[in-house]
């Protein structure tokens, strides 16, 4: 790449993140491509260069300026202890997308119901510094030793306690495990490097993507509801939707009639329907939509 | 669950049905999870408890009230021979969810011709009850023995006949088996307890799934269509459509033209756009719909 | 088949340009079902006949009226130098459907460098007949061979150079080759024979299946915008959108406002919205198409 | 075939002993091909002609003398309530030729202690037969509901109890189920029509195919050892032997030495090869056996 | 490679005989590595060098001498119509390694009858060489066009027969397809270049391969049988066994009995196992063998 | 389990090693059975307790004395710098069973060409201690960073340089990476700890596990071969064969001829089979071994 040409380096989540990012990019409008023997991902925007880092390592690369930005989760970055900055929150229905809890857990016959009960025992996590950081502040001294995975299992034989992450719980409950205490809340972001931000070129490219990202986001808790009502049936009808957003009201071919037509979210769906059948709505039609900037 | 917390009790079909069932719940806002091994699956919505059952027994459980509702074939509730209230056709152009014949069928090569050839003969079938009461009413004597399945690839050593659901035909004819006669046509039910309609919450409850189930269907074979006509041009091109459903017509930047925006069965498609187009319509804009409620 | 019943006989590509085909027929409103062992695919047309074949061998048999029409390569048509009738280029963002270069290629480290080099050397190709007549033009002799598959690695051992097609060069690359000449480009056409576009039913036949493959392959590209502008706001917010279409603007409940419909090429959209907002566009909401008749 | 050419009818057991089948007769010298569609699996013997059945319907077609042989449970041969001759127990160290034991389960908190507290209850089961007849042994009078499937997962909401196959008790574990009594111990035996076996003909042919099969079992659990003993050990070397076989001893080309090939069990081995290096053996070699017949 | 360290090349098929060459090639000692990409397989042997090519090319390349030896079929060194010295029939139970018989067919319904029957006409087939010289030998003049696959499917509509190559018949059955002629039969030979022979060093090193690749295959349909017998049972025993290979006899322990070892046909075993058990063999005991030169 | 039952605790690793060895546990006559979800390991010794670990912290858990013993590599002993004995070299002919080279390499066209030249610059590896030993020994400093894999393709964008394990070197050449120094060779050892060595119980439990472990490695390269030879042959076949292990030598029932049995190693059957023939040896076979003690 010649200096006149300038490029963002962007870092792609390598491993559980890896298939949903690319599904975002992609509802983004973006053409992400991972092939499945390079590191460098390809995407359709010839000023953004891709790399793909395992999301514990990628805060790291972001703080030293390797990459411009990256998309980790905020218990990476923690861990790391570095500095980036949060550019946008991608948290979204979509799996490993959502929001995990990284929690002190030891098994439901222990005798640890307390993280100051675990002083001077042998703790195993993934996080060592988050853990270490984590102990420091209950005042607890304990052994936090470096596990290579599969640390759910380690309890009672090779750790009295971990520190781990959890979506729903269901792994400690199979190696009935009981959460003592909760380090953390994380999700994944979008993060950049300070002096990437200070750079107008790189910031408006990279507040483009936060956008877009969003955009999709937004797009997936949310439909778009088409119905035909009689003029005399429209204030009945609008009251049930929800404020926030202007319904368009369209004249049909029959003067005595509108069309209304207005975007929802999903999960009202249900409650809805009913209602504005009820109210007077005909030909009710709900629609996919790609992307909302609200 | 406690006392007060209502709750309705809804069988979902494990099996061939299992795949588009769970399908049909995602069409409608639901999201329905079946985990590999468990059979309660989980349902977005805190007030309905699903049960994994095979179609077969479904409708015994229906009727003995320890389901409310359920999913399952007309088929399967004639041979269970119970009483369920039947609340939607779930007929859709998904796999399984179309509708099946069953047959009486033997050898293409064999003398049997009608069901009265079969009198004081073998026949084997999964719906032992169902043969039986078909030979009854054609005064026909029979041994009706139960097959564990591969029904089809009885005849001519393990059975003279068969009486099996069908629904292209194709697995008969692959086996060069003959139809003599048809006993039924079946396809997918919502049904559910005769007590539980009768209790305003569950019935409210019932109605709503049926209402969001067969909006999702509706919109199955129906796609939007848009497109851009001149005044001029707005009674030929509106005479093009199908009555039933009343077209929006809204105004352009250009006050020569309108958009007209309208609701089309799928199948037309291919024989309205060519003569929308002939009538002046430009820029025809076929989108996607997921749920109708005509 | 009765001689009363009119029917349109059409070739299906097999191979690497099935599944995209199928895709593309599914678009366009038809089902066209390949089931594995049946050469004979099925369609939702009572009056369409079709039939897989290799795209290597299809405008032969179209040319020979076997077939009434057919999807295959512009460089196989060409490779059988035979007449057919082209009515649709049917290039597309979708796998295998976009444009081929056929190329001479020899190793990276070999001493040709123009097709004259070649002259009296040994090339293999699975298109011997265009390979020969391009050499005939450059006045060129050469063995050109008939390769059966895996030409790229021929070179040096049992060729000196390879005429071969590449999308993305990748291939090429990967066997550390080097493009001396380019042959033709090549992309899928709808084909058909000359005597069946004679034919008035058989020409308006296939000239509806060109028009609905076109609205599919037209609407890949590109997604449905909505947005809510207020009045005053409109014009700055028009003079964004490409010129060629004319977007809808409808009322909304509160007059100050309306709401703008239009339809953009998808690779605009990341550069579009940002503008769209930043002129005072509200509620920017994409939605996904299925068809596009300009 | 012909009336003069004599073949024999064998039954081959579809589903969860399908595979362990076919390794069991390719172990005893026949090439048994089971294709994925057909039901009629071909053999390399020309006088037997396989038909591919359910195990559960197994006993009932051999004892109506549709079949001369075939291979099946215990449990079903019980539950079929016929007579059909034993000719050998397949019982082998592979997946699903092991025994299985038929129990009567519940909840592991429910109040069922013994098969007396189900008095009046419903109890779901695929054997019906067999559970109303040990009941009724049993003096208990109970609802016996037949499961199409998944019966584990049955108790509490749709039957009290269960009456199922358990090889591990895992399933039951898992599903959180006690055992209140046993209904009998099964697994694979190969069993004839009491008419097939009067005819010598088929009496030999059956006999022959019982022989290989047992010898293929056989060879299952042991190996072969050969080791090298001095004249002056061979004595302490072969008190180390188990006693029921006799072992090969064989010269050298060195005199002081002779060469000891015998059979065992595997099981032993990891006992026995320690005793024997002790014991002066040298060049211990285990070699694997395809057959054995003692 | 220096010019001073010999080497052969060796040509090993790609595609439906790849999986078998390999795996014949591990019987015979050798590993032989595939890599998916690569079309230069690595084998344990520094003085061989192998590349991976289709079948159909193979004996071009070894007539040209670019190959010193290969694998393939005879029908495709008859295509070529090239002088290659045939080493080894390499015929084995193995898939694809079996017989295949090159017939004419065309539809069992067709008035084609025999060769003559096709004059004028148009036959399909891979293999245009062989077809046109077969059809010469008969004084048939017809229309010999190239198939790219999917032969049997082309009668009647695009070829009236095909000459086509078939193992069990079953692939024509399908197609309902009945063999008017047979053009010959072939199977898979080692095959060597004649002035490659003409080397000491490469003719060595080929026979040696030659050699392991047959002991390999007759490894295939034989076994070891061990069995102990009395002294007075020696004769009666021997007599049952096949002349043609001399049993070992050695001493047991007890020096009544003596232990017989044989290599037999592994098809006669089910014969053999019963008579020679009859006879007094006892512990008959059948092992599995690698290779055998006999 | 009770305290009078004494057991040992054993390692089984988990990941790249994991499937060989549960063969290689398979070939020593142990049934080691990992299921999918559990991380203990079944085995058929009651007296054994496994456990599935992670080879990277399988020796520290061995030297804490949480495990007995256990299967790791000699690396990840060497990383975590812990006293623990090593009982056997599990050198084998499988999958992740062979050498791996530890290797500081930088990319091809690097700067950097010995370890002195990596003063300063950032090193990526997954063994830091390791690492960090070698370079401290070489009296350099620089940045070593744990990498969380995908190590080899840090170069140069994420390190200078990296230490990474490699078998056959392909991985870096793919990756354009060049060997600058060697850290050490690894491969599979059992290790135990020094307190259970002292155990005389658990001291023979474990040798046993060793005798048999590596007699199924022994074996791996190893095959039998008998022939017959004519007595006056007999020396000159004996001449051919490898002095160190004696064979047996027993009488056919021709009493010129003798049968020759003995073992050998399988890479030399290509070269000794020809020999063998050439000097007088017939009906030579070749047999599979199971295990060897020498």
């Amino acid at each position: 790449m010649s200096a006149s040409a300038p490029s963002l380096r962007l870092g792609i989540p390598k491993g559980s993140l890896q298939e949903t990012t690319q599904k975002l990019f992609a509802h983004a409008g973006y053409n992400l491509r991972i092939s499945g023997r390079s590191y460098y991902p390809t995407i359709d925007d010839a000023e953004v260069q891709c790399i793909l880092i395992r999301p514990q390592e990628m805060a790291r690369y972001v703080a030293q300026g390797v990459l411009d930005c990256a998309i980790t989760g905020l218990d990476w970055i923690l861990e790391n202890d570095v500095h980036v900055e949060q550019l946008a929150d991608l948290k979204a229905p979509w799996p490993n997308y959502g929001v995990v809890r990284w929690v002190m857990a030891s098994k439901e016959d222990s005798p640890y119901n307390s993280v100051k009960d675990l002083e001077g025992r042998r703790i195993a996590t993934e996080a060592v510094g988050m853990t270490k950081r984590f102990l420091a502040q209950h005042g607890v001294n304990a052994l936090v030793e470096f596990s290579w995975g599969a640390t759910e299992v380690k309890p009672p034989v090779l750790a009295v306690a971990i520190a781990e992450a959890t979506e729903t719980g269901s792994t400690l409950r199979a190696n009935r495990l009981r959460v003592i205490d909760t380090l953390m809340e994380s999700n994944t972001q979008l993060v950049a490097n300070a002096r990437a931000i200070a750079d107008p070129w790189k910031r408006e490219k990279i507040e483009t993507i936060a956008l877009l990202l969003k955009a999709a986001i937004e797009a997936q808790g949310r439909v778009g509801l088409m119905l035909n009502v009689k003029r005399d049936d429209l204030d009945r009808v609008i009251a049930q939707l929800p404020a926030l957003q202007r319904p368009t009201v369209s004249a049909l071919s029959d003067p005595d009639w509108v069309a209304v037509n207005t975007i929802i979210e999903e999960r009202t769906v249900r409650v809805l329907i009913p209602k504005l059948k009820a109210a007077g709505g005909q030909g009710i039609v709900e629609y996919p939509l790609n992307k909302i900037v609200l």
